[in-house]
């Protein structure tokens, strides 16, 4: 089968890989229909240092289940079914508590033998716990936003409950990327009050207002932060979501937290140390978040995107074939597209 | 009048000092009854510069109301009252949100003209937002648990909230001070399953078993944290109170917290960034707290004190008299005393 492999930062191919199988009994082997590009994707593709065996990317995906190993139970054959960007067993004391992305049981795709959503199947181990099957068919016109299940609308969603966006809430948004945008649409949907977008790229920002975005701050740095503190009345945000990474935007999250607000990071952090680590003492300002558990936050948004009220696929700017992938990360590295959709 | 001066790190005096007065409408004058050393006075004690002047001490103490300014309403002439460890109007954004700490007209003790808690007499700025009045008299047997809640009673408490504590919880409290100790009682008092208590002194880890604590873990470093991953199942603490602030402990809060738990900062932080970032990121770890609401909180804490259901005015192993001030900072600093109480 045809799959997306990495060898280096740049380097991206998709070339021949072993076909996908079962292995586990608990395995589903999946034709993947509809696959992205993250921006997580993008780090390795900045930074991986030449790999000789390659790496296997994607983790974003849907796809029509082909055959199931003999414990899987609760999905079938021929199901169309979204993948969370983590395997999990849903049955592990974390998956229980809906943290799956800790399963101690799960893992990553693209690694230790399971391969990427950015190809034409995909072995999933613990099929059970980590598929969720949809109730409408391959072609449906949701299928983008419901591709956004899988990472950046969770995300988004786990950024906005981490900052404890809630009604009367104001929110601050770092990152104007499809995370940072689907943030805006979870912070619209728990009902904030306001909604900054910090963000430089007109497209994006336009999306942002249609999104819910009420306020837009382009500036950068310490002038960005000084620009949320004029519209907040010196006080700052409730809620700020961190959604970049960089240590330059987790600085201006908690230097844009209101005293007893809360900062949900979603961002990978590119550095270890959090900063700013005395003023969120003083200002008892919370910092949460990581890894969303998009698994258990899949039921909890898809009826929102079966009805149409939320409609994160709109962040697709760009939708090619399993051979587009490695432009693909060039157009999103080179911020030509926001986000871009496979379809193998 | 005769009050606490510290002049460099090791220069600690008491001496006189021009009389405490009324300077503005909101203000009380406050003969003190008891005061306390706390562990944050030994910051200063360790590093303080040489500071000519010299800096007023002290920022727990209770009081009779000798006098107060023409604007001052709630309380009055003759009031025994309890001052929390900053002052604060009571009426400003943070204040009606329970964060006095950060109240907008609000300050510290010992510093801008305002007295320290350490002598005989303190001139609080705001009396009706700072202070509340006790209903009991000055001699009463529960005066040391009731100067607790002027600061460490309320921050170990500020901990344990801070930190999610609640029913079934495991807590980890890093840190067997009176702060530490206070947050063995908090945490009990909010329902938590069990309380593993890290500390190295017989005399306090003795206590810490009095107040509810479970477990003892006496390592240190690593070895610390590797305890406490095998008495919890190599899971961690859901609840993990950080009162020490020195990075060392802050790494071991870190790493001793479960997936999805919570860490409450109170040890006032010696360095800047937050120590294990990716760490927590990855575990979906939350980092809450700071300075304590000690105002919020004393209402709240008052009945179990007057009622007996807490005391942790036993923290409290040294009394003396204003004289005994710099012999109490060297005792508390050599670990020759747990907390000192002064009677000016």
């Amino acid at each position: 089968m045809r799959a997306t492999v990495m060898y280096e930062a740049g380097d991206v191919r998709v070339e021949d890989v072993p076909d996908a199988r079962l292995v586990e009994p608990t395995d589903a082997l999946v034709t993947v229909t509809h696959s992205a590009i993250c921006g997580s994707d993008l780090w390795p593709y900045k930074q991986l240092e030449a790999t000789p065996g390659g790496r296997r990317m994607g983790h974003e995906f849907i796809g029509v289940i082909d055959e199931t190993g003999d414990d899987v139970r609760t999905v079938k054959k021929g199901d169309l079914v979204v993948a969370p960007f983590v395997w999990s067993d849903g049955t592990c004391v974390f998956c229980r508590e809906g943290l799956h992305t800790s399963c101690l049981h799960g893992g990553r795709y693209g690694v230790d033998g399971v391969d990427g959503g950015q190809g034409e199947a995909v072995r999933v181990p613990q099929a059970d716990g980590t598929l969720v099957s949809l109730p409408v068919g391959k072609d449906d016109a949701l299928m983008p936003s419901l591709l956004t299940l899988s990472d950046v609308m969770s995300t988004g969603h786990h950024a906005a409950l981490s900052a404890e966006v809630g009604p009367g809430k104001t929110v601050a948004i770092i990152g104007d990327g499809a995370v940072g945008l689907c943030a805006v649409i979870a912070s619209k949907r728990l009902g904030a009050e306001r909604i900054i977008m910090l963000g430089h790229h007109d497209d994006r920002i336009a999306l942002a207002k249609e999104f819910g975005a009420t306020d837009i701050v382009e500036e950068r740095g310490d002038e960005a932060v000084e620009r949320v503190r004029e519209l907040t009345d010196g006080l700052g945000a409730h809620s700020v979501l961190e959604c970049v990474g960089h240590e330059e935007s987790t600085v201006a999250a908690m230097l844009v937290a209101r005293v007893g607000g809360a900062v949900g990071r979603v961002g990978v952090p590119q550095e270890d140390p959090i900063p700013e680590g005395t003023r969120t003492f003083f200002d008892n300002v919370k910092i949460a978040g990581g890894p969303a558990p998009a698994r258990a936050y899949i039921e909890e948004l898809l009826p929102d995107v079966l009805e149409g009220r939320i409609e994160p696929g709109r962040v697709f700017d760009r939708v090619g074939p399993l051979d587009d992938v490695p432009d693909g990360y060039r157009a999103m590295n080179d911020r030509e597209a926001l986000k871009v959709l496979i379809q193998p």
